[in-house]
């Protein structure tokens, strides 16, 4: 079959390898689609991430849809968790296997991930998909199951403000998550101009560009009190700040973004005197049969978060614009 | 001025009497629209609630706009909390003023309610409304705020599914809020015909009628699974088991209803092995801003709910179709 | 080996049987204590249990301190977990595996329990005992997960007052962990003398006799604001009345005593003002690493609860004094 | 009356003044005892506070019991609020007054304080001591509400594992009311071995020097896992980044420190990866009856804080002694 390994830095290789052999458990997967994440492109670009080096030539991809090509599944499209918790330790115990010190996640570390033809993985971890919900959708549950989980560490309520800081696939996908929750006023912003239109377009009420002058808007737009959640969703500094700076007394700001810088500052007294929560968004919780069926019901949209898509052949070109930050999220197509 | 003063069972007398005087920190208010409470008609009809007798000639009414006539505000068209609470017990400033053991409360007990063509009230509890929000939507900003609580109480998140027991008023705003929160199924029942119809017009996904099988019809509906959240809004035993059985494990049950009978009864055993939380919601708390924001931006409608007007002269008129149970929610207009 | 099998009501046979074969997974246990829990009680008297009547034979048990007889961990004192739940329904996914709906408890339905000579167990669900927790204290971390479950639903924090209605052995361990997090105030009541003086040992600061006057001593006594934590521990619809009449305002009820008729009566006007949250208490999480450092640091004292102990030859003893609620905690030891 | 106003860093004035005038709702009191707290300091030292400059001559002391000298209650020792919200913001009205935006507090902004012989407050602001409560206690009773505060943003509860990193009078406090609330391990860190041996004498269980090396060794004494709460009360940038690399995943960091300079740096991939919460402590919410009932019945020890006693007349010293950080906390004594 043919597998895509990254080699170091921009050195991505499409190579010629025997199909990999299911475990116990296991079931094997043809690869139908994949999005490329930011954490791949960190990986592609600079050969590391949050200074963790490659360690061995990597199959990168963890958000993706298959179609299952052994055992009684044969047949099925599904979409894949790329997460494989221990299942033992007391925070898979407690419910937080996103917090499993020994999770295994495709596409990381010594793991191979799903830019090839077939990958192996555990049967439990595959969720059937309806008709109604496509491969592209099937491929952006991973970045929607990110979304859900930092909303359950802030819940957004009828009637609340919100503030989305960052307008990439995330932050896209919380502001639209924000608005079905009953949101009145979502404010977002970001660096680019389509960007703050696609957050319009899914939902946000009032877009701002990211600079120095954000905060002082979101603070007059909000009448000087400040929005009750503040979600930071660029893995920015700055926007670390203008989450603490914009949410009201008692408010809560979660964290989404890697920075990729791993020292983070912000103002000490301003968190202090409004007794800010700052909640740090690690992964995701076991959401998919939710996020399925809210994307099969039509409450939620992921296509629109889809501006590229590329053959598995012109797997450089994808990694190229995903470099470049054109385009929102990138999808490649394998079968 | 005209005052209605109830004086016992069916014995309502439209008086003349001077027009209050407000006191310190009180204005005059112009009573303009009231909405009649389930609590009004069992005053009405059995000159008690809940066992506690009527100990003086009451005036009625804790759902109503007003204009104000006294004051810095006078001419604003406000929504009036009926609720004084002390600000002083534990309660009230651990932010349960719904909880307040010395609460005053517009139409109980001995404080005359709206029911009558002036009345004075802490000016602090008016809340001025914009031209979106009208006369009628500012009555019934009063059941929401009770609604709001509900789900305060057992909050609704994308993709949940939600069973609401008992479809008047407030429990078709608890259907309107769920939906607004991004449940996707949510399941209604009521034993009359058009209260179903209305759920369906709010946001139902699947109505019943409440007889012996609609807990099998939402059990099977779920797939055996049951509902993230059971709201009862019925006052009836048979709506509090309904809730519990179709509730799944580590469910919320919402008790909202005031059931006529005191004594409540459920299966034990069914609540024990699901783990149950069981919410008992009591009033509301301070939610009118919100509420107004929700109402003014079109989120939520409360227009809809009103099936009956009387002016205030036809005050015998409209107590006798809410005892009946005709329609959902009638408003006496006074000016 | 010796097992000691339940045919139907009083009828308890010991047999020779071979002892288990170990599957993949689990390790042969030779037990060695094991305590008689009510539920155990409930079967030996009436063949049956809240309803569910014996379908097969039964070894009873599920309070056990056993030393490993195979593989790795061969010679070692554990504790054991007797709940196995599936792992993979959403309630074990999230951290609920007391309400997964496939578990498998030892002692219950078609799973043999603990008293027998030796029994298989997961390995998974076996925990090494320190030198300082003795086979006596291993038996009861079973019970102490159930009262540390019931406070984990209703945190007790320091300063505040509590409630406990039934002072068999999980009542007086929530008092005693009432009493180590700090509670000022515990109130406890029961019907007999003996388990009244147990719980001024183990940490009540007040206690009285569960009778007709028990809610308005404990209102007195909390000066008529209640307390902010009641738990019902009796299996009484008394003891829930007492508990939601002598709860604060806002404050939470935890059901955790097994009634022995199925429909439980409240009066909810009472709940209902008050706003009161009530928690249906269901077997216990994953606490037993926690439980175990509790005991082994002296912070909790499980030994002072056992008040009899017999050999396993004596099992018809055993059973006729906890029939009989004679004692507190009685102890089967079979090596 | 004698009255000491600071004009300017180091700038201490003993004058002769008038004796207020209680306001309608206040009572004029005769002070006895006043603690002097960091932010007291900083102040003296600095000539401002968090960079917020000394507006006009300022009467310091928030810490503070007093006898009643006017009114109903004349005669009484009380122990006194120092904050007075408005009542009325959305914050206030939430149960959050330590985060209105206009509070009052003594000794802060334009709010004279404690350090003189009579202040008027509000009445509502007083809390009769029993006698087994003295004068001192009293005045400590401010700080013990921070630390509550504290442990209500992060419970502690019986098994828990706690770590406090600063141990001057509210780390001390937070150390015993972790212990109070069942904590096994309690590790603490300071730079003063008079604070760590305060600290082994409160109940921590191990401490450490505040140096490079206390990190590692809080992770080993954890076995690696760390600790499931970590306080912050040194108000130091180090001390934060202990917390988050002490703290388990999914555990809470309370920061409750108040840094000199104002930005914080942390690292954010130590703390994204183990999703921590991070809560920031804001003051008190409304504990005086709660704290004063811990300190009557001995459950809480205020009088081992205290290492200096200082006459009013020797208010030099003892605000040179507050400055070098002798000794832990300094009391004045007025009458």
């Amino acid at each position: 079959m043919k597998t895509l390994r990254l080699f170091g830095a921009h050195d991505l290789r499409l190579l010629d390898e025997p199909a990999p052999t299911p475990a116990a458990g296991e079931a094997l997967l043809k690869v139908a689609s994949v999005g490329i994440c930011g954490s791949d492109t960190h990986w592609f670009s600079e050969g590391n991430i949050g200074g963790v080096p490659l360690t061995q030539p990597l199959v990168l991809g963890h958000e993706f849809t298959a179609v299952v090509a052994s055992g009684d599944q044969r047949g099925k499209r599904v979409a894949v968790d790329p997460a494989i918790p221990c299942g033992r330790c007391e925070f898979c115990e407690e419910g937080n296997p996103n917090l499993c010190p020994s999770v295994l996640f495709a596409g990381t570390g010594t793991v191979d991930g799903a830019l090839a033809e077939y990958i192996s993985w555990p049967a439990r971890n595959l969720f059937p998909l309806p008709d109604s919900v496509s491969n592209i959708d099937g491929a952006l549950l991973e970045p929607l199951g990110v979304a859900m989980h930092a909303l359950s560490l802030a819940p957004v309520r009828p009637g609340m403000s919100v503030g989305v800081y960052g307008c990439g696939p995330i932050g896209l996908l919380i502001v639209q998550l924000a608005r079905l929750s009953g949101a009145i006023h979502i404010f977002a912003s970001d660096l680019r101009e389509e960007r703050l239109q696609a957050a319009l377009d899914t939902g946000a009420s009032e877009v701002f560009m990211a600079d120095d002058r954000e905060r002082d808007k979101v603070r007059a737009a909000t009448r000087n009190r400040g929005v009750d959640v503040a979600f930071e969703a660029a893995g920015a500094d700055g926007a670390v700040e203008t989450a603490m700076v914009t949410c009201k007394p008692g408010g809560r700001v979660v964290i989404v973004g890697i920075p990729s810088e791993d020292r983070t500052t912000f103002t000490a007294s301003v968190a202090r005197k409004k007794g800010l929560t700052i909640m740090m968004c690690r992964r995701m919780k076991h959401t998919y049969p939710r996020s399925i069926e809210l994307v099969a019901s039509g409450r939620v949209n992921l296509k629109n978060l889809v501006t590229n898509f590329f053959p598995f052949a012109e797997y450089q070109n994808a990694f190229l614009t995903a470099e470049k930050r054109d385009g929102i999220k990138i999808v490649v197509e394998l079968s």
